[in-house]
Order: structure tokens, then C-alpha cells, then sequence
């Protein structure tokens, strides 16, 4: 905006910033702060400045996001720790039990074998299939920078995979490893796992998929710590939480007349962009597109490689004055 | 020894007293101390105080023990934590990978599916067999002291299943759990399995089995991280280190003169005794009787609900009394 003023650049369109500081913690506030405000804000677009550019450090506009639902799930062995002398072959091992569930989501290859869980996925546009296509193909890069020696996906591309909802363990732990570990069959076992949603799977869904399929695996499921009775009258107990600040996917058209503008614009700014139908991460776009009725477009910024989520988080200097260029071209399209 | 001299009941027999204190710590001074000293040590029994009475709370006299090695597998994931949403799908989950590899290790009733597991037991005696069958039976009561729901073992009672090998996970980590936990893809996942030995299983045997059917599951097997090279050029790879400390087996045959001898002392001071052919954890009784050729005989004095190896380790105080009781008879038998 500045940068503007100082160049004498005139606005064309009424600019309004929203700033949401709570979206790593599952922007609990932002439907109830969108409905209050909701005759200031509707707009022919909101741009979202959130997520990575592409891994190749080329511009990438993004018209839609993953949604997320998160799910603790504790299995339960003996009610205290047991020496695993005196009582291996005889009481059941939670962290052997927690295993078994967990191998039985996914087969080998990555591919989730949860029943219907990859049903209902809306097929890409003509439009967004040709933009995946023509995403430059940075896997066999990727792979190296990752340091491993195979992709999952049965072959298909990482641009194609994001378009298919995933499920991912993010942690797992029970009793404990290196110097503090010591020989006892461990109480629980605890794994907490993310699901990634594509447009029309929506968070219940995705949960009740995954917990017909526990229950399936021959577990009585409770929402809380199990008490004695429960224990002793079941095999297996899982308890498993969605945990709060989970929301659906979002996806904005590429073909509507103000997708094609920003797309033009940012074109003439950057150079050729990539095109993706959406991010694999999530955003709460679906939330202003559901309150607002506005079409989302995500406009990203930071680099790949920013160990966002992690250790050393990190934002590359030239991604900002990219960034600046970008915003404003878009700002005064 | 107080309460004998007070009493002026005299010694027939030369006592030593030895103390161990790294038993915990896997006893690695144990056998050079035996060599150093083997002319002062040999005797006609050796009387071990390690280990709980039964869980019926009678004396309990054990003519073996099992041994242990311990393998820690680390699985290896993206080189730093990578964000689930973006990478999701596929990039592989090393929290996944470990969850396939430990499940194809035991089926759901805990038998142990490693090809040759249970090779070479060697086959209880005839007496050892009458022992076990007359073991009281509180197989139902420790489930409900443990509040789980079923035991493993496909049936067999849990003083058969001592005296089989177990494999067991003792631990289980792989990024973060609870509060905080990140969608992140990990970089790696660990998991500590502790291996209770048989007489004629080896920690070396047990140890090569489990790395064997590692390989078979896909693994290429290091000893120390993997180097980019190495990362890249296997699809899996697994770090696999048997730590220090492990043990063989041990055991004393139930018919030895001093054993007969032993459990007719034991009953005299303590009523009728359960005798088993093994405990089911671990002493390193074996170096003793490689070193000095002498027999163990395991005679307990601590409670079964002692929380070892755990939170509230604990001693019953009447455990103490009873196993005053019983030395006293057996120093002076």
C-alpha cells in the first residue's frame, strides 16, 4: 500500500484487510467475527494470503483448500504399567494393538483402505485438469530434498494427490523410547491422526468413516477415559476424539470471470503461474465462502521449503519482495 | 543373621552374601567380577532374592529365568518434519511404516509370526510339568486387577506362557502427541521391543530372527543413521541396535538333591510353595552358572503388585516379614 501511494498507483477496487491470528489453533472465532461484520465484508473476491508458493519458486494461485478434521485415538492395555517379564505373552500390549489398528487405515502403497473413503470426491473441471497437467513436475526434486527413496500414491504425481483426501499419522506415543525406556507392557497408546478433505467430504463424514472402521477392527468406542466396567466387559477400547477446530474443503471456480482477472494479473506481474484446483493444506475458506458468500482465491507468498508446522520455521527473503509485486498488481487490478 | 544369632541357631552351612547393584542397569560388570573372584564363589546353590512371590501371594520358588535382549528400530521419514496437508499422500510416514513393520511381527492373539520365534525350545520335564499344572490359577483375577477385557495367548494360562520367548513393545514414539501435537508428516518413528529369552534361544538367535523378518518386510538395515546416500537408494530403511546388557536364559532342573532340598526347607518355614520352571523376567542367572557352574534357585520375597519398572514402585511390608521367615530357614537349612 505504500509502495503504492509512493508511486502515485491508483486503487480501483475498495481494499479491505482481514487479519486472522487464530488459524493455527483452528480459527475458532472467525465464523462468530464474519457473521457480526457480515454486511462490511462481502466482496467480489477475498485473496488469501496464506500457504506456499509452487516448490519450483514459481507463482501459484490456488483456488481452493483441503479441509482437516483431527482425531486422538488411545487404546487401553493393563491400568498401569506392567513388567513385561512377568506378564508378556499374557496381558494385552496397547502399543501392539494401536499398531494393528493403525496398519489396517492404509495399505502399503499409501492408499487408505478405510471403506468409502475416497467416496463422494466431486471429478476435476476440464479447466482444473489441464492446470494439473501443466504444473511443472518437481517430484523426483522433492524426493531428494526429502531425503527418501520412494513416493506413496502407486505412482500417480504429488499435484494429483492433493486433489484426494488423505489420512495422516502426525504423532504417536505410548510408554517411552532411548535412555527413559524401560521393560513394561505400556497402559495406553495413543496416535493422533489428521484427515485431509476434498469438496463434498465434509468433517462428520470423515470421522464416522474412521470410526465405523475402528469399531469394525472389534473395538468399543467411548469419547472419554474408560471406567473399570467398561475395561473388563470389552477386548478392545479405543477412545477416539475429533478434536475441535476442523473444517470442510473450499473451491473456487478457475473459470469465473474474476478467477480469470486475477489470474491475468498476476501473470503480468510474475511471469507464467502455476494453477492448482487446491492447496493440500487447509485454510477456513469454506467458512467465509459458506458466511460471505464471496469466492475465495489464495494468493500465496511464502516459500516451500519454510518447515511450516516444524522446527526452524523460517520465510526466504526474495519470497517477500515476490510477494510485494504480487500483492501490488492485485490490489490495484 | 540378627535374629539367627539372637536365636543361637547356628550356621551348617558357609554363607557369602553377594550384592548386585546393576542388575537394572543390565549387571555389565557382573561376569568379570565372577572370573576375578571364581575361586572364593562356587557353591552348592546359589540363592537368588530377585522377582515377586506368586500373585496368590504364596511362596513362590522359580528354577530358571528367562532371558532378554533389546532391539531399538528407528523407521526414517522426510529428512525434517514435512506439513501433512502438502505433503500428505506422498511423502511416507515413517509413524505408518513402523506401524505395518510391528504389526506383521505379532498376530491380534499375540503369537509371534517372525519365522523360527519359537524354534529349539526345549521341552519341560516331566516334574516341571506336574509344577505348572498345580500352579494355583489366578489368571481371571489378574485381569481384573489390570482391568483389560481378555489376555493373549490363544487360551494358555499365563504360567504356560512364561515359558515361551515373548516379544514385546516397550515403547513407542514418533513426533508429538496431546497438546503438542502438529500436522506434520514425521521424520522418524522409534520403537523399543523388549525379546524374553528361552533356554536355547540366544540373544544373538533372537536378535537375527527379528532383523531377518525386518529385511523380508522390505528394510534395508543400518547400524547407524542412514546417510543421504543410503536414504535415497532403499525404498525402507530401518535402524535396528540390540543394546547392550541383554542375557541368555537360565535353569535348574527341579530334581537336583539341592532343589528338593530347598523346597522342602521353603515349605517347612512357609507352607506349601508354587514352584515354577522359569520366571518370566530376567536375572542374569545364566552368567552365574557359566562362570562357576553352580545352580540358581529363585527364591522371592517382593509382591507381584509392585509397580516394577514403573510409577510407585512399591514394597508390601508383610512381603518383608515372610521373606525374613524364609532366608532365615534357608541360611540355616
Amino acid at each position: 500500500m505504500d509502495a503504492l501511494k509512493a508511486s502515485s498507483i491508483a486503487l480501483r477496487q475498495n481494499v479491505k484487510f482481514v487479519f486472522e491470528g487464530e488459524e493455527e489453533a483452528g480459527s475458532p472465532h472467525l465464523g462468530e467475527i464474519l457473521r457480526r461484520y457480515q454486511d462490511l465484508l462481502p466482496a467480489d473476491v477475498w485473496l488469501i494470503c496464506d500457504g506456499p508458493v509452487h516448490q519450483s519458486r514459481r507463482q501459484q494461485i490456488i483456488f481452493g483448500a483441503r479441509g482437516i478434521t483431527t482425531l486422538d485415538i488411545t487404546v487401553y492395555g493393563p491400568i498401569h504399567e506392567l513388567h513385561s517379564g512377568h506378564y508378556g505373552n499374557f496381558a494385552p500390549n496397547p502399543a501392539m494393538m494401536l499398531t494393528r489398528l493403525l496398519a489396517s487405515m492404509k495399505d502399503d502403497d499409501g492408499r487408505v483402505l478405510i471403506p468409502h473413503f475416497y467416496d463422494s470426491i466431486e471429478p476435476l473441471s476440464e479447466s482444473e485438469k489441464r492446470a494439473v497437467a501443466e504444473v511443472p513436475d518437481i517430484d523426483r526434486t522433492l524426493l531428494e530434498e526429502f531425503q527418501v527413496g520412494r513416493s506413496e500414491g502407486g505412482g500417480k504425481k504429488l499435484v494429483e494427490l492433493l486433489n484426494e483426501p488423505s489420512l495422516n499419522i502426525r504423532g504417536m506415543s505410548s510408554a517411552r523410547t532411548g535412555a527413559g525406556a524401560s521393560n513394561v507392557i505400556p497402559s495406553t497408546a495413543i496416535a493422533s491422526i489428521d484427515i485431509r478433505l476434498v469438496k463434498d467430504i465434509t468433517t462428520e463424514m470423515a470421522a464416522k468413516r474412521v470410526i465405523d472402521h475402528i469399531r469394525k477392527q472389534g473395538y468399543y468406542i467411548v469419547e472419554t477415559d474408560p471406567d473399570r466396567d467398561t475395561r473388563l466387559s470389552h477386548p478392545k477400547v479405543a477412545k477416539v476424539v475429533q478434536l475441535p477446530g476442523g473444517y470442510n474443503a473450499s473451491h473456487t471456480s478457475m473459470d469465473l470471470p474474476i478467477s480469470q482477472l486475477v489470474l491475468k494479473t498476476a501473470e503480468a506481474a510474475r511471469g507464467p503461474v502455476v494453477r492448482l484446483p487446491t492447496m493440500g493444506g487447509s485454510v477456513p475458506l469454506c467458512v467465509i465462502e459458506e458466511i460471505l458468500h464471496s469466492p475465495t482465491i489464495t494468493v500465496p507468498i511464502a516459500n516451500h521449503d519454510n518447515n511450516q508446522h516444524s522446527y526452524n520455521e523460517n520465510i526466504r527473503i526474495r519470497n517477500l519482495w515476490d510477494g510485494m509485486e504480487l500483492m501490488a498488481a492485485l490490489l490495484a487490478m
